[in-house]
């Protein structure tokens, strides 16, 4: 296979680290330029020691000079810093913003969330979503710039646009709480994410809907499901270094539905999804099954008692949750296959 | 002060031992009997290595012989085994059942969620529960038989109930999700409870109505808010050995609600409780911050986009959540005062 | 009892929060004033949210003038800092001191370690010390001034200390590797430390005889056995906030030595001293079960094939390491039972 | 690639999964038959949820019937069962035995630690290990059968074989302290073993040379250094699921030594070694860089003070530790490429 090269920007963080441990596994793709900014000129052995073939490899200053010449870059940035660099960047390189820069086409939401300019939008690039005319895949593939989708997005928007789709689920009144492990807040130093505070210890932030990520949660229901859905959304934070765990519920559109039939619906959706997977009936998705790989593992069940489904999705927030979907995405982009160099098992115990 | 001495049933678990640690500290109640089952004739140092002042305590038989002739036994059984044990044991002795069987007055939500006969009820040990005549405190100072409330339906009733009681949640639209330490699933060797299967993992269980405590939740809610109150709840397992954060939301009654009346209901209703505390705005619950103590901690917000309030509680399910809420109630049987021996501050880090 | 008034200057850190924890606990000491430097004019409540009766006390700044008047004072602040405080304080305030200034009688060993010029040194706040001339102890009764020892320092020293002093041991070939909570590396946010880096991994630090508790080991060890003490000593970061297993070994002067007569070296050594325990033959140690008490927990083994002894000693860093030495040489200081306000159980599980 | 089948006896184990994790992305093997004895019939989704492309294989019994026909057979079951299996297959199947009853050499040790006959030995599944006539390696290409090492030896060998074998340690005073992630333990469920005993406590166990690795170790090492060499050897359980941290000193044979020299013996000795790494100076090991990798890091330092020289490997106990070992040693005797799809890259954090 002809080898492309792929270039990170912001390689010192986490999401630009497993950026990086998916490439080097990656048969198609091969790591090109890294770079950073406060830790550009050290070695990445000290930033990863974890990427011991990348020990010796140097970090370069984040420019567009740097960064082009390759057949890919991935943009593992602070929100804000994205648009600069991509419009240095010729169109014929594919640029993946892993960031938030590009998610939202709503120049109001974002105002509301961001405290940047608003950029604009790239094609999403969640290729499982069902979107009212086909899944998003079609638009990602041969993209030139793709917006990888938020972590807890992507758990929450799988596990909930199925019932959505079909009608199965009252559009207003959906409750999500979500616990995401430590790595979600990023590398950066601060006291209330040091082991000492967060071992041990769960908590909610973030919450009445002020999180980041709920408007991007909306937005993708919203097209799903219609203009209606709006979502309840609380983030926790776990004590574990990675996964997020969606417990999304909602009122089901008819009291009486039989439990197989709002099943039914996930295993449509899903049957020829190669990342995303409805457990067997019995079996509950748990964020150690997917560490490290690019599955998101989802159940639902129906509680006749109160007229609520209860959908749970557990999904890997560095790898499908963040890297693995900007390399899904850089297949799609660069014609090879989707799969392409994605692990599809966990690592567990 | 006069000690009184306290059997323990059921020492060799983790609520047994919670109970015994408690003692231990407390100036007025003094270990009496220990007992257990498999593990009779073993010196508690083998079982609770943490218990060093009762290393070499013998667990004995657990038989009415020998919780006899005490001012007051703790049960910590397995279901289904308080009631004949309490029968043998005279009114003189005041019982407190850290099981289920007291717990449900409604002997049809008993048969649907458990596999013993209805054993009955007895006083619920929640002081703090304010129902429609007052709180519940004042069926407990001097009873002699107290059903202690399970670890969730602590959490979660005493989370919502001021919202309910004020009238200001829609009781028919409730939606609870809480994580749990892995001590909450007891001490029995299970593989899906090993160390390497849940550290680092989180994963529902019990979902779609179907946990035992569900019942016990609806129960205190509809004292306080009315027989329409039903309660969405999905526990999840928490890679942690101690605690519960439960989040819980609940539409509004009122879509123009001023969150600082909202917030008022809950700053109201706990003003003068000791153990139950609304935190100051912008700080949130952690499990990490009342481990090993007696305390609820609380935080309240609006989510005025949605129209849902959000309530977090956190609490360690074997100190409020199980043994502390059996002293709490021992010192209210007994005529103490009821924070005596109690441990107000947490361990943490 | 009359209680006497103890101010914590350096309240802010973990050292501090766990003094606080346990005064808020004893039955002869109050909490006076806090203090701290950053965060000076914070409530507690936002730096200890686990300390809840303290809440709304506030922070003030470190000065003598504000920690004047009190019966005793705590300093848990860096080194170097606790000099200056404590020659401002009168002779009739007992201080004790958490940090390392005064531990060393070494000037030589003092600047080798430190880059703060040599205090001086205090009584050594480690009562079942062994000495030549009998326990430490008996320095410390009525004291003024008390080095509180380290966190390695205590669990290794008492380790150690019987088989040193009954010359079972060989001075010259003593091995130490401990494993530590990561409360020990302190609060200040470093990147190293977050729950992200740290949990799931195991590391070494200070390796080849760096750590600055080197010269205080050997120093207590060289009291005990002699001059020609010396230790290698590994310190190793642990996932778990609390706790230090010291794993000690040292050749056997007597080759053929019979097991039970160096089991009864530490049996003796320890037999009247509250808060140090042999455990059972078959038993180890477990930092689980110290968590949150003042006892160290030791067992001891003889490898007859390679001729060395191997002691295990399991403390809590935060209580016996530290902030439960304090309070213990307080009560000595201020003619209280040496045990009054200690927890002897632990919090488990 | 011609893709060899390889069928794994004992597969619904620790050990077991992570061969299947490797191979799924292997791209010269591929799974046969799976095989389990009290799992026998069950889906590996119910056991290994984790694989998620294997979800629906079901589990065989392990006969020698059902793991005839393929090209390798990795056997994954506890002490006892391989000789009999391995009988039954014929020469022309490659067998590797992760258990370990083919490990050791001498009669006389496997008696002394086992509980069943000596089954004899088979070549030892360490490439890199620097024996007198040469690495391992050697003989392990084109083997017919190979017994995989054990986890700790493979961390502790690795570590002090280049200073045995360069004659820079004294033989008769090596001490080794390790510590072990929790899966090390395997699968079976233990009341020890819970979440809720390990999270958060670190404890000792087979202290004083009882542990079955120490004759495997010593083996080892003497075959590197000769027949003096003794190990002092306690390991330990960590609070994580996964990963070894041994730390070895051992007496340096020269007091004064260069620390480059000392540096220079394991430069020298893993220059070309694709798995084995030593760090930069400065840099330490941690587990939580080689989770899921076949890496092993390495790390030396001389403490000249006393005369020791500190080595610390970091290895996951279940990939170079055990399955990752496996694969190579199957590399090597199918004739693949050593390190023919075997993780280089750590998942972290």
């Amino acid at each position: 296979m002809h080898m492309m090269r792929v270039a990170v920007a912001g390689a010192s963080g986490y999401a630009g680290g497993e950026v990086l441990r998916l490439l080097l596994a990656h048969p198609g793709l091969e790591v090109g330029a890294v770079t950073a900014s406060a830790n550009a000129g050290q070695p990445l052995g000290a930033v990863h020691p974890h990427l011991t073939p990348l020990a010796d490899r140097v970090l370069e200053e984040t420019t567009a000079a740097v960064l082009a010449g390759h057949d890919a870059v991935v943009l593992a940035l602070p929100h804000g810093h994205s648009a600069a660099l991509a419009a240095q960047l010729g169109e014929e390189v594919v640029v993946v913003d892993c960031g938030a820069d590009f998610r939202l086409r709503s120049q109001w939401s974002w105002e509301a969330y961001y405290d940047t300019p608003w950029a604009g939008s790239w094609p999403y690039g969640m290729p499982e979503l069902p979107t009212a005319d086909g899944r998003q895949r079609a638009r990602l593939r041969g993209a030139r710039r793709i917006a990888v989708p938020g972590c807890y997005p992507t758990a929450v928007s799988l596990a909930l646009a199925p019932g959505l789709a079909a009608g199965l689920l009252e559009p207003r009144d959906v409750v999500v709480v979500a616990a995401s492990g430590t790595s979600g807040a990023g590398k950066a130093a601060k006291a209330h994410l040091l082991g000492s505070e967060v071992m041990g210890a769960m908590s909610p932030y973030g919450v009445g809907g002020v999180h980041r990520h709920t408007p991007e949660i909306e937005q993708n229901l919203q097209e799903v499901g219609g203009p209606e859905v709006e979502v309840s959304f609380t983030p926790t934070l776990a004590p574990m270094p990675r996964g997020i765990l969606a417990t999304c519920t909602a009122r089901v559109t008819d009291a009486g539905l039989d439990p197989q039939a709002l099943r039914a619906a996930w295993a449509t959706a899903y049957a020829d999804e190669p990342f995303v997977h409805l457990l067997p009936e019995g079996r509950w998705p748990s964020t150690g099954s997917v560490l490290g790989s690019n599955c998101v593992h989802l159940q639902v069940a129906l509680d006749e008692r109160v007229g609520r489904a209860v959908v749970v999705a557990a999904v890997d927030n560095l790898t499908k949750g963040t890297a693995g979907a900007a390399v899904q995405c850089l297949n799609l982009a660069l014609g090879l296959p989707e799969t392409t160099g994605l692990p599809l098992a966990g690592v567990a115990p």
